[in-house]
């Protein structure tokens, strides 16, 4: 069996993601040593305040000396920073991955600088909430969630199964994917539904017709799914529209098309285009809801939670 | 204090909304009697085997005799047709209101069929799951929901009053509000949203560079959320679009020219805009929060609720 055990884990970042890994190594010991690095020395301190790691640094290059394994948990436009800083620390043979919700941009940014002798497995654990930083990470994050990896051509098979092994222990369900493919794949079921959650809720506070202590009041309505999405973190997002422009415009541009076709059909009261899109939709749900992706509990059982609460 | 008790309910319309307030009603006792009637053979039979009243009947007409509270639950395209079925069977006295998404279209539908002497009060009930059908109502589901009342220039004060008292009862938070702003409200919160989910899960349905399979398995990243509300019911869906057509579509224009503007800074990579967008919307999030609309709880509190089941 592959050893998912480390000597050393550099994570450099300690957001959302970082902190729910080192949370998840450390409950299962899957390293003798964490050392964090975060570029913030506030965000440091709090990491060190939760005890996320054994070792703090504010220079990723002092993190990764030694380190088996290097995680990259940086929104994605940090990518290159981190990789020239870290390059010439590594310790032959380690092996260092990301966690960056666009693959192409990350391996254009970092595979360069990668010292040969070091394994560069790029992947994305697809997981995590609207909220941000160190202390929004929880133990048991990836469980049942996907982790895609994305390896290049000079990735090692060796060095692939282990990081495969050290995502299943996390308790992830791990797919390879193209880097390619992967973003296209994630411009639709991620990247998308977040620009549009951003651009609607920045559309209702623009509004002059409708107040703002209106949409906040009523937004149980449906207003209220987008404005959860619409609450991520802003740096993060802002490096993901920079760094997957192309598959993102191309779904914007078939999402605008689509929109336009819709809006057409409203304009001159084609009820049946309009109910053969609403009944075709449906159908996508339940599969979702059959792949365990999603409760069925109704309006997410956000009832129930309400009731536990109360 | 006002009486919310009446002799005679008749429910015309039985599925989430009618079935929850007959739960409502029957939990509380606030009629003698709960007639309940509605189009599909099929529907009225398994509101009679879920006991939701006392009696049941195929004509809306036949339903209406003798209620002093008459509350219509049908796609607001249904309307007009309810009104001109019930109009000549209704108690002088009488109190008929709907619980309809659009307002305008559901008062110029409705009111010109009304006799003198009857109290006629269009309502909105701010509730509901993207489920449907008399199974999917349950009790309580207006505790703590806003409903909306749009009275028209004959309303009668102390109806307003009892109706109110009514929703009240049942858990509601009632506003008032003139129809057309209603329908401009509703037209950000609720409808756009839902077009907007519609319109993603279709595109998303319709890409041949990713297939329905991924899209399924990786949809927990954003676009799950979406397809929840693509779920909801597609007749009732269809009429709202025809019957708030001018909303809609003003809404609808302002949320494409917004995106425009983003698809634009993406394409230049113009960061700073993306990142001053990406920054208000968590303002509103904010508040949403703060105003007891929605819970803090990440990822609507999925987690919880995966490990209340696990």
């Amino acid at each position: 069996m592959t050893d998912v055990h480390f000597d050393k884990i550099a994570l450099i970042g300690i957001g959302l993601i970082g902190s729910s890994i080192a949370r998840d190594v450390k409950d299962q010991g899957l390293a003798r040593e964490i050392v964090i690095s975060t570029r913030s020395a506030e965000t440091l301190k709090r990491a060190e305040e939760l005890a996320l790691g054994d070792n703090y640094t504010l220079s990723a290059a002092e993190a990764v000396e030694g380190a088996d394994l290097v995680v990259v948990s940086v929104p994605v436009g940090a990518s290159e920073s981190v990789a020239r800083q870290i390059a010439q620390h590594l310790k032959p043979g380690a092996m260092v991955t990301d966690v960056g919700s666009t693959k192409a941009s990350v391996i254009a940014q970092m595979a360069p600088h990668m010292p040969s002798g070091i394994h560069f497995i790029p992947g994305h654990p697809i997981a995590g909430t609207e909220k941000s930083g160190p202390d929004a990470g929880f133990l048991g994050l990836f469980k049942g969630r996907w982790c895609i990896l994305t390896p290049i051509p000079e990735t090692d098979a060796g060095a692939l199964a282990r990081l495969r092994a050290f995502w299943e222990a996390l308790g992830s369900r791990v797919d390879e994917m193209d880097p390619q493919h992967h973003d296209k794949v994630l411009a639709i079921v991620s990247h998308l539904p977040h620009i549009i959650a951003y651009n609607i809720v920045g559309t209702a506070d623009d509004l002059e017709t409708v107040t703002e202590s209106e949409v906040i009041k009523y937004s149980a309505s449906g207003f209220r799914d987008f404005t959860r999405l619409a609450a991520s973190d802003p740096t993060m997002w802002r490096d993901v529209c920079l760094h997957n422009r192309d598959a993102i415009l191309e779904m914007l541009a078939r999402f605008s098309e689509d929109l336009a076709y819709l809006q057409r059909a409203i304009r001159w009261g084609e009820g049946d285009k309009l109910f053969e899109l609403f009944t075709r939709t449906r159908a996508i749900r339940r599969s979702i809801v059959e792949a365990g992706q999603d409760v069925d509990a109704p309006d997410f059982g956000r009832h129930a939670l309400d009731e536990k609460k109360s």
